[in-house]
């Protein structure tokens, strides 16, 4: 049985390459920038000029069962890319899976950035042994990832699990699916800030805090680690954005609970960084939205893996998709 | 290999039993009272009767694979009611396996009663060869069952599916689930009738309606079958129902497509006597609430099977969960 797998996450900024052990040892991590500016032909060239590298350090093809690839959008189980990813031209059409064959002689499964890291969750992080797991990513939108019976669930065109477009508020803020009150325009990272800045105009002079000031001031300095710094030192408007995002995606993940039933709930991306409140709070709304049976038997938990999560899974996907003999 | 199953359906009046052929041959169909009023003691011991009453027409157990049931709430896998279905009094905490196998021999499979309908769909009926399917069951209340790489997915402990309970209105009608404004208190027939009869109250009396005159003169009358007839004939206010119940039931299904990126989401229950005409309307509305890639690659379909869905899935789950050499 071959031992090796290459991963590649494809991020906006870089693309970072693994070359990864069965049981998750990380032998060669490289990165190298995407180039999304330049266009879908350049990001795959670059993609390929990666696996070549890593390819290079490991010395030979033998051992490795194959390259699995988290890409932002949409990708089928042929390498094709049918959609999302906006901030690539020309990605869309693009297939992943032929130049990395025609180069290398390697074959090549993908699925959606957010899969690959719940399933990397799933093999190597807070997830292990678990059977059933939803995964939502706080990131700049929300992404997520759905593994069943051990696998990773991605539909039969390679698109499910778009958990972060959850309805949660009816006729809410417009959303880049074309859909309204998406979970992802309140408990992302761009949706906590916009949702922060909405409740600061709201509130009257006399009642500003020392957040809705700094807010105000310079509304497009507003992060949500910046509302969760004003959290942490207990400002009532940081803390009722925070108790509003939370009931927001409390709301989703009891969607999520009632149609999945998972054993585990995750939660991770950038805004996780705030640290266990986030988790706590959910926890407190998530039985106004699901079942009471399911919530008991359902943990909820922070990702485990940060930012390595994208390249572990991806050559995770290739351990699983690809086998090896 | 074993060649035949026996199904049972669970209903709040009868017990539905069925001996089928691994092709979904019907041999024999039977119905018993479920006497749901006297207590889960009872409705156990009339379901034993049932499989005995099927097993002596068959002569003989020898070449029957088990027993499969769908029951209304949730049961996990070892057989166990874990809750829902307050019309059986005592009914949680049953063990469903345990005198099947001590009066019969048989092993038992069970699940929810819409779960195994989804299954039916996807052995015997609308679904057959689909691998990724989800169902929505328009009854009473809203029952979902979700068909995953050919099988039925219930989630590690049994639960998963329940599709009726996605929120579709921020705050909208309370729920049975202890939730507020689920697809289940507006696309249900309960749900239907409720909603329109608060749009009739909202009429002004010069521009009232043929139905809004029938609706409001004997309120406790109306049916969604009362709602769907005038929809026929071509009544505004009527229309007015139904367009915005298949919004609610598209706001819903929009979640499904984008979680689950099935081949076809099946619509069933007795609400879908109403015909074709809903299956239109939800695809009408489906493109506001996810995302067009997935959307596109979906199929919206009414169920096939009818009434007897319930028990041709019990079966079928008795195929797939015990085999047979």
């Amino acid at each position: 049985m071959k031992n090796l797998a290459i991963g590649i996450d494809l991020g906006g900024t870089n693309l970072k390459g693994v070359v990864l052990e069965r049981d998750g040892t990380r032998r060669y991590l490289e990165r190298i920038p995407t180039e999304a500016g330049k266009g879908g032909t350049r990001v795959m060239e670059n993609i390929v000029r990666l696996v070549q590298m890593l390819l290079e350090k490991v010395g030979s093809t033998d051992d490795i069962v194959g390259v699995g690839i988290g890409t932002p959008g949409f990708v089928n189980d042929d390498g094709l890319i049918l959609g999302g990813a906006e901030n690539i031209p020309g990605w869309k059409g693009t297939n992943m899976f032929d130049p990395i064959r025609e180069q290398t002689g390697l074959e090549t499964a993908a699925t959606n950035d957010v899969t690959v890291t719940a399933l990397a969750e799933a093999r190597y992080g807070v997830a292990r042994d678990v059977r059933n797991m939803a995964c939502l990513a706080l990131g700049t939108g929300i992404g997520g990832g759905v593994i069943i019976d051990g696998r990773v669930y991605t539909g039969t065109h390679g698109m499910a699990g778009e958990l972060g477009h959850i309805p949660v508020e009816t006729g809410g803020l417009p959303c880049t699916c074309g859909g309204r009150g998406c979970v992802e325009q309140y408990a992302s990272a761009t949706g906590i800030v916009k949702n922060a800045l909405i409740m600061c105009l709201k509130v009257p002079v006399h009642s500003r805090t020392a957040f809705v000031d700094e807010a105000l001031a310079a509304p497009n300095a507003v992060t949500s680690k910046m509302v969760y710094d004003y959290v942490a030192k207990g400002d009532p408007v940081a803390i009722e954005v925070h108790e509003f995002v939370c009931d927001k995606l409390a709301c989703a993940s009891g969607a999520i609970l009632n149609a999945f039933a998972p054993d585990m709930l995750v939660l991770g991306g950038g805004v996780m960084m705030a640290g266990r409140i986030i988790v706590d709070t959910v926890v407190k709304y998530l039985p106004r939205y699901c079942w009471q049976q399911i919530f008991e038997r359902c943990r909820v938990v922070s990702a485990e893996l940060g930012q390595d999560a994208g390249v572990l899974g991806a050559a995770a996907l290739a351990f699983d998709r690809l086998g090896g003999e």
